[in-house]
C-alpha cells in the first residue's frame, strides 16, 4: 500500500484555500499510484479556528467543504481532520475529528479523545472528548486512526484518565495513523520525536505521523511528519518548517531504510528558521508585502532586521534610524552599516525637534518637576509614534524589536518600543539573541560585530546600560527561565543557589509588569512557555512578594 | 442553625488579606452565635488565580493557609473554596474544592464536578471535575455542597453529561449550599437567580447560594447571594456590587418572608453600578489612587469622566483636553462645563505644534503624498503621547475612553486613542452610552446636554461625523450585537431582514481589526461577550467574508 504523507501550510479558515490545495495533493497522489493520503489535524480549516468554531455557519461550511472534498476522492484514500457537529443531548457541540474517505464519501469518523488544554491549548473550550474509538479499515488494512494528543498520554502521572491506543491495540490493527497539529518549541523536536518513537515500540506497530506546518500568528508549526517502523527507526521524515509531501511504500513486512534528521534540543538553526518562517507567514497570509522597524544600532533590532530580509526579501524591508541627543555616533553607523550589509533601504529621522515640542507642550504641567522615566519614555513614544505613520503611509507592518528578558523585566516602553504588528524575538532571551546573532554570522559578517560586542544601551538618557539597572543577561535569564518557563516559585529559585535579592528584585519585576505584556503585539512562540496566550496571569493580584 | 453568608471582595493571591477579611467575619459570626459561615469559591485566593494555579508553591500556600484559618475555626463551622492538589496518577494536578472546616481543622471536602470552559472561563486548563460527590453532615443538618457551575446544568441540550444534584439528592439532603464565582453581565442577573430558584423547586430544597463581590481587573463579580428556601422563594437577597453579610435563622420548618431586589435584564443602574465598582477596585487593588483621561468633549469621553469621579473621587482625576485644529470650539467648552459640573481638574495642552512637529519630520519621507488615514492617526497618538507622559510624571492611570461599536469596527487608532491601562467602557454600545449618560443626568445635568446631542465625530479633519464612515449606531448595534455576542454568522444576520451590504461591510470590518483588539487594554465586562479574553480570534485567517 502507497501512502502519501502531506504536510501542507494552511490558512486558518480559508476553506476554498485548504481544499484547493487538498486537491492539488490528491491529484499529485493519483498520478503517483498512491493508495491512502494523509492530511493534518483539523485540515479543512487549518488548525485552530479557535472562536470561529462557536459559529454554527463556519462549522456548517467546514461540513460542507468535506463533503465536496470526498466527492473528489474516486479511485483514492483520504483522511482528513475536521470539526464535526457532536449531536450530543449532554455535552460539548462539536468533535474534533478525523474522516477516512473513499469512494466519493466519507467512510469513517473517529473524534479526538484528548484534548489539550494547558499553555496554547483550548481545545475543551470547543470540544466533547470522544469515546471508546475503533479501528477503520481501509483495502484490508487495519488502522488505528488517533488525533495528535491521543498519542501524548505517556508522562507519569498521565494527564488524562484513558489512553486511546490502550482500546485501539485489542482490535489488533496494522498499523497506526495520527494526524496532528503540534506546534514547534525548541525543547519540543526531539521530544516529540522520542514520544512517537516509543508509541510504535510500545504497540510494536508502525506510526504514520502527519503534522501541519506553517506560522499562524504566533504559532508556529514546524511540520517534521514522520514514518516509523514498529521497531521505533525513522524510516521517513519531513521536512521542517516546509511544506513536503512524501510517499511511502508500506506493507506488514517491508524493511525501510533509517531515514532521519539529526536535531537537538534548543538547536538554534531550527529556532532561526521557525522565525524566518513565521515573519513570512505573517506576511503572505496577511496580504502584506512590506515591513519597517526602528533600527536603534543595538543587537536586538539588528537581529530583526536580518531576519525580516531573510523572510521577506531587501527590497520589502525598510529600517527608521531615530537619532536623539543620547544616541552615540557608533549607533547610527552601525546601523547604517547593517543595513548596507543586508541590502535593505534606510532612512534617518531625528526625533530632537519631537521631543522638544513634547516638552514644550508639558512643560506647563510638570514645571520644575525632575526628570524621571516620563522622558526616557516620551523617547520610545515619539518613535513609535514616526514608525506608525511611515507603516500607515507605507501599508508596511511594523515590526517590534522587543526580546524575552526585556519584555518579562518590563525594561520597555508600552505603545514605544512595544508597538509593532509582530513580535519575531519576543521569545528569545538576550543570551539567545547573541548565540543567534553568531549564527547568522556563521560564514560571513552579516551582522556587524561593533554590533555584536557594544554594551547593551536603550540610550535614553546619557552613557545609561542595561546592566545599570539590570542583573547581567546570562543570570537574569537564567532566573527567568526558571520563573517564567518552569514556573518554579521564588523560594525553589533561590533554594537552587541564586541570590535572594537578585531572585526577589526579578521575580518582582515580572509580576509587576504583567499589564504592560497584557498590550504587547503577538510574539513568535519558540520555547514551550512564551508570554502570550500560553501565559494567563492575572492583572490585579497580590503576587507572593 | 445561624448561617451566615458573606460576600466578600478578594484580592487574587492576598492570601493574607483574604485571610484577614475572612477572619473578621468568622469574629464578628461568633459574636452572632452563628453556627455555619459561608465564603464564596475559590475564597482563599479570590476568583481566578489563573496561571498562578500552575505554580506549586501558589498551591501549597493555598493549602498552608486553609489550615490556619481552620485552626481559627472553633466553636463554629465555616464553609471555604480552595484549590487542592488532585494527587492523581490520571488527571490534572488540582482540584476546585470546598471545604467544611469546624473543630479546628478541615472535616470534609468535595470538588467541583462541571468546569465551566468558555468564554472568559478555562476552569479544565488547571482543574479535574470531581467524580460521584456525597452530602457532608453538619450538626445533624445534610448539606448538599456543591460549587457556581454545579448547579448550572439545566439548558437542553446539556453542556455536562452529569448533573451533580441528581447524585446528592439521592442521600436525601436538607439545604443545598453553592459557594459561586459567578461574575455579573447584564442579562445575567436574572437568570441567575432563575436558576438557582428552579434548583430549590426541582429538588424541594432549600438553597444558600453565596458569590463573590467585586472587580478583579476585567471581569466583574456582583454578589447578589442568596437564601432561597424549598418553594423557589427569594428570602434573603444580598446586596450588589458591595460586600455584605447577612445571617439566616435557618431550620427545616421556618418560613420566612420574600425579600427580593427587582433587577431587569439589560438593567441600566446595574451596568453603572458595575463600571463604578470596577474602576474603584482596578485603582484600589491595584494601589493607585490618581486617574487621568483625555477629554474631547465627546460623549464616550463624558460618560468615563463621570463614571471616574463616581468611583475615586473627583480630586483624584485629571482631565485633558488636547484640541488640534480641528476640534470645534464646542468640544472645549463642553468638555470645560463637564469638568467644572464634576468639579475635577482640568488642563489644555494643545497639539498643534506637536502635529506640525511630526509631519516636518516625516516630510522628507512623505514628500507629496496626499493626506490620509496617517495624518488623522498622528493626531490620535500625538494625544495618547501626552497622556501617558502625564500618566508617568504623576503615577495616575490613563483610562481609556473607546466604546465597544468603535472597538468592533476599528474605528480608533491603536497607540491613540486606544492607549490605557483600563477601559471602562470598552464594552458599552455607543448606544448604551447615551443611555447611561440620560440615567446618571436622571436628577440633574452632570453632563452637558450638549454633549449627549452633539454629532459623534473623531474631529480628526474638518466636518468629519462618524455617519460618514459607519452607519447609524443604533443599526450599526444591532448588527454588532448578532454577530459578536450572539455569535450569527452573517448569512443568517441577512437573514434577519438587515441590507446585505451594510451587514457584510460591518462583519468586514469588525474581522480586520482583530489585530487591533489583541493589543487593547483590558475592557471592564458587563456583556455575556466582551471584547478581551473571553473572545479569542485568530488574527491570521481568512474570514468567510
Amino acid at each position: 500500500m502507497k501512502i502519501a504523507l502531506a504536510q501542507l501550510n494552511f490558512i486558518i479558515g480559508d476553506l476554498a484555500g485548504n481544499m484547493m490545495k487538498m486537491r492539488e495533493t490528491i491529484d499529485l497522489a493519483k498520478k503517483n499510484d498512491t493508495d491512502l493520503v494523509v492530511f493534518s489535524e483539523l485540515s479543512i480549516c487549518g488548525y485552530i479556528p479557535k472562536d470561529m468554531l462557536n459559529y454554527e455557519s463556519f462549522v456548517r461550511r467546514c461540513t460542507d467543504a468535506v463533503s465536496e472534498l470526498a466527492s473528489y476522492c474516486n479511485g483514492i484514500g483520504v483522511i482528513i481532520g475536521a470539526p464535526v457537529p457532536s449531536g450530543l443531548k449532554k455535552g460539548k457541540k462539536l468533535y474534533n475529528a478525523a474522516h477516512l474517505i473513499y469512494d466519493g464519501k466519507v467512510q469513517k469518523t473517529i473524534h479526538k479523545s484528548l484534548l489539550p488544554t494547558y499553555d496554547i491549548f483550548d481545545e475543551y473550550r470547543y470540544f466533547e472528548p470522544g469515546g471508546k474509538t475503533h479501528t477503520v479499515e481501509f483495502k484490508g488494512v487495519r488502522i488505528a486512526l488517533t488525533i495528535c494528543e491521543d498519542l501524548w498520554n505517556l508522562d507519569e502521572p498521565m494527564l488524562y484518565s484513558r489512553t486511546p491506543m490502550d482500546d485501539l491495540i485489542a482490535e489488533k490493527p496494522d498499523l497506526m495513523i495520527n494526524i496532528s497539529g503540534s506546534p514547534y518549541s525548541y525543547n519540543h523536536v526531539d521530544d516529540r520525536k522520542g514520544r512517537m518513537k516509543y508509541n510504535a515500540l510500545h504497540y510494536n506497530l508502525p506510526l504514520i505521523y502527519v503534522n501541519q506546518v506553517g506560522g499562524n500568528t504566533d504559532i508556529l508549526f514546524d511540520g517534521g511528519s514522520m514514518f516509523i517502523d514498529n521497531k521505533g527507526v525513522v524510516a521517513k521524515e519531513l521536512r521542517y518548517f516546509e511544506e513536503d509531501l512524501q510517499f511511502i511504500n508500506w506493507d506488514k513486512d517491508a524493511r525501510l531504510e533509517k531515514d532521519e534528521q539529526e536535531h537537538h534540543d534548543r538547536d538554534i538553526g531550527l529556532m532561526h528558521d521557525a522565525i524566518v518562517m513565521g515573519i513570512r507567514d505573517y506576511f503572505n497570509k496577511m496580504g502584506f508585502k512590506r515591513a519597517i522597524l526602528g533600527s536603534s544600532g543595538g543587537i536586538d533590532s539588528a537581529l530583526v532586521n536580518t531576519l525580516a530580509v531573510e523572510a521577506i526579501g531587501k527590497e520589502n524591508v525598510t529600517s527608521v534610524l531615530m537619532p536623539s541627543k543620547y544616541s552615540s555616533k557608533g549607533s547610527i553607523t552601525d546601523a547604517e552599516m547593517l543595513a548596507n550589509n543586508l541590502g535593505n533601504r534606510y532612512t534617518i529621522l531625528p526625533i530632537a525637534d519631537m521631543v522638544s515640542s513634547v516638552e514644550s507642550i508639558l512643560s506647563s504641567e510638570f514645571k520644575d518637576l525632575p526628570a524621571d522615566v516620563t522622558e526616557e519614555n516620551i523617547q520610545a513614544r515619539c518613535r513609535g509614534l514616526l514608525l506608525m505613520a511611515m507603516s500607515n503611509k507605507f501599508h508596511a507592518i511594523l515590526l517590534n524589536t522587543s526580546n524575552k528578558s526585556e519584555t518579562a523585566v518590563g525594561y520597555s516602553t508600552l505603545y514605544g518600543d512595544m508597538c509593532g504588528g509582530l513580535s519575531p524575538i519576543g521569545d528569545l532571551y538576550k543570551t539567545q539573541i547573541y548565540e543567534m546573532a553568531r549564527y547568522i554570522n556563521r560564514n560571513m559578517e552579516i551582522i556587524p560585530e561593533s554590533i555584536i560586542k557594544k554594551a547593551p544601551s536603550a540610550e535614553l538618557r546619557p552613557g545609561q546600560k542595561d546592566s545599570d539597572s539590570l542583573p547581567e543577561y546570562d543570570l537574569l535569564d537564567k532566573i527567568l527561565e526558571f520563573y517564567v518557563e518552569d514556573q518554579y516559585g521564588w523560594e525553589e529559585i533561590i533554594d537552587f543557589g541564586f541570590d535572594k535579592d537578585i531572585v526577589t528584585k526579578v521575580v518582582q519585576l515580572v509580576d509587576r509588569n504583567e499589564y504592560k505584556r497584557y498590550q504587547a503585539p503577538p510574539i513568535l512562540r519558540i520555547s514551550h512557555k512564551a508570554f502570550g496566550p500560553g501565559r494567563q496571569m492575572p492583572l490585579v493580584a497580590k503576587y507572593y512578594n
